[in-house]
């Protein structure tokens, strides 16, 4: 029987308890990307009204991870050592998107990106990109 | 009729619908210092039970903001133009706080950082180290 | 009499002591880009041989700097607020071109990046990644 | 016969020929932590005179890369994965001092920072703050 090939990561985003709070969904993933949406809502606003960038970085953060662990070999898991993010603009409008890509795959260490856009119907403003290392780590 | 000093700060933190929903808590505003607590659930978990980073983020990031915050002048908002984090242990425990403090006050950027420690009973562990940029923008 | 148009930005390359000690030359400038190359010597080798991480940092620094700055108004100069730098692989070969961008034109700041190679012949080798912060100063 | 207990780092040291270019020394180096001062010279300038981030990033780069190597094993040698660096006031002066230490120690990855001071007489100015991720690789 064959298996969905990124079933394991699926898997992990599903025991995410912070995506389900944030009603986040793992909306692509191929080798090397990753792409994840979360709506806007009140429950993730800072004080001004507009997505909090703890929420930016969140999936901003794991679209990366989840871009580097489909490289990754399937006994490994991936951790975030360190991550950088740029607020651009103000995360308004109906939902956040993350797509996450690698950068540079490595044995020891992945450089992996993302960036965000907040989508307001047909519009997509760019509100952040992120640029990281992400570690290869035995399951 | 004098004003808590920093009660512009508390009603910023309350106007941050993603510190209620991390049931989040400023523990402590004073120039140049700020303290965020917040409960590790499985509301904010990763996929591994720790909490995820993006909460660690967000409240660490916030310490850093609210500590840039209190000294600037009172008709100014503080907003991350960008962010560093480097998370150098498994955020595990009862609660997370996050301690922000300013480097490098200035009139048109500060430098703050913050650290992050998980609580378990009497341990405190350094989970993470924050280092960014905050703007200075009219209210 | 028509002025050069990218002529305060070969001026201000030049004024660059730093640059000059490193034979480095600013080969293209246009709105946004910029590229400067540096051979790869002795003089501003690691332990190992390669070129220096303060190298590479310097002249993708510069070239994201000048990628901003010809976006600037005329009377503006332009400085680093902060920087990052990923070391992808090592620095050897005969020289270095890094290649600068603007990600996200600001008013108060801007997200520049650039991308460094180690050439070798016909070879090109992605050797680092930069993004950083920008501002606009009067000059 | 007894050996100097960081005669490898001196000699690693010694070996970089860009800090020889830069007039540099290793001041100080003990468990966890490096100093390194630098010349500020026309042959180390940014446009404007003080000293260009290149040097400022090296020097800071290598002293918190020598304080990591101070706990590392005799057979290994340390790569910078990734280094960020914050410019905080103008290095002008005489001389650059960096400061290493290092923030968490750990088998596959150091976190280490530096600070950079620009001294002109007794005045110490602090002119850049470093934070980044060190790898222990096999010598």
């Amino acid at each position: 029987m064959l298996e969905e090939p990124f079933a394991r990561i699926r898997a992990s985003f599903a025991a995410q308890g912070l995506m389900q709070t944030f009603g986040a969904e793992l909306t692509e993933i191929s080798e090397g990307h990753a792409a994840i949406e979360a709506p806007i809502t009140t429950d993730v606003s800072q004080q001004q009204g507009a997505a909090h960038a703890g929420v930016t970085f969140a999936i901003g953060d794991s679209a990366a991870g989840y871009a580097a662990l489909s490289l990754m070999a399937d006994d490994q898991e991936v951790m975030t050592a360190e991550m950088k993010i740029h607020l651009i603009a103000p995360a308004t409008g109906e939902k956040l998107l993350a797509v996450g890509r690698v950068v540079k795959p490595g044995r020891r260490l992945f450089v992996a990106a993302s960036d965000v856009w907040a989508i307001s119907g047909a519009e997509h403003r760019h509100v952040a990109t992120l640029l990281g290392t992400m570690v290869p780590v035995r399951a």
